[in-house]
């Protein structure tokens, strides 16, 4: 059997806890003037007088932060072919500076290709989690992922 | 009436068209290592010999791009309290370093709330396209809007 990972190596119900990471104003700020300028999310000012109270992070940087904390898992780098794209994602708390998230991914599904037996798509629910134990957001992603080469290919 | 744009002022099949931008090699490879550090984003050797035949954006990068557009327009400026999350998110087609996108929005649905008749959810469709025509992402977001202030409030 060939060594690293792919479409075979994802079980439904298996569940990946990833490692933490701590946003900073300065990141929120920055992925906000580059993707989504609007004042909670740049303008700590502007920012302290909306409803949030404060700067929080654009809900496309912690879905794009959630990802990466799994993509650092290693279980695509053989075998990722992209992927169709998102189910359904919620932002369902704000993400504030000095707020560690970490993600915890469970396999909702995993179906091999009927016309490329070489590949298979697996469905991936994210939740994003923070210090305090509130989830943040959730996201199903589908994964295109290549099969397990044959021994000796 | 005050000035500014609020949720009154989505209506239905309106549609808005967005300016384009140019997506670089170097903002595709700087995407990638922050968010998505997959080969074929971050590697031009190894994205070379991909499926992909080059690097690609990070299906995060466009999506947060096309966001980016909209938010560009100015509609979201006033009124803005941000969004419970989206339906739903297809990337279609490769997008490549050099490639020019521009975006649609069309809206969906507009409902004021109930509950909170200062405030309404409006869905909208983005449709994102290339130089070329083909469409590489669509997505569908919901927003949360603030009204419009009563007269002398």
């Amino acid at each position: 059997m060939s060594a690293g990972h792919y479409f075979e190596d994802f079980t439904v119900g298996e569940r990946i806890v990833t490692r933490g990471v701590t946003l900073t104003e300065a990141a929120i700020v920055d992925f906000g003037q580059q993707f989504d300028p609007q004042p909670f999310h740049v303008d700590a000012t502007a920012a302290a007088e909306s409803p949030y109270g404060g700067l929080i992070a654009s809900g496309f940087h912690t879905a794009a932060l959630c990802f990466r904390l799994f993509v650092d898992q290693g279980r695509l780098a053989d075998c990722s072919l992209g992927s169709p794209g998102i189910e359904q994602l919620r932002w369902l708390a704000p993400v504030r500076p000095g707020d560690t998230l970490h993600a915890e991914v469970e396999v909702a599904a995993a179906r091999r290709s009927g016309s490329r037996p070489d590949r298979g798509l697996v469905t991936l629910d994210y939740r994003a989690e923070n210090q305090h134990g509130d989830t943040v957001l959730t996201m199903r992603i589908v994964h295109l992922l290549g099969c397990r080469p044959a021994a000796g290919a």
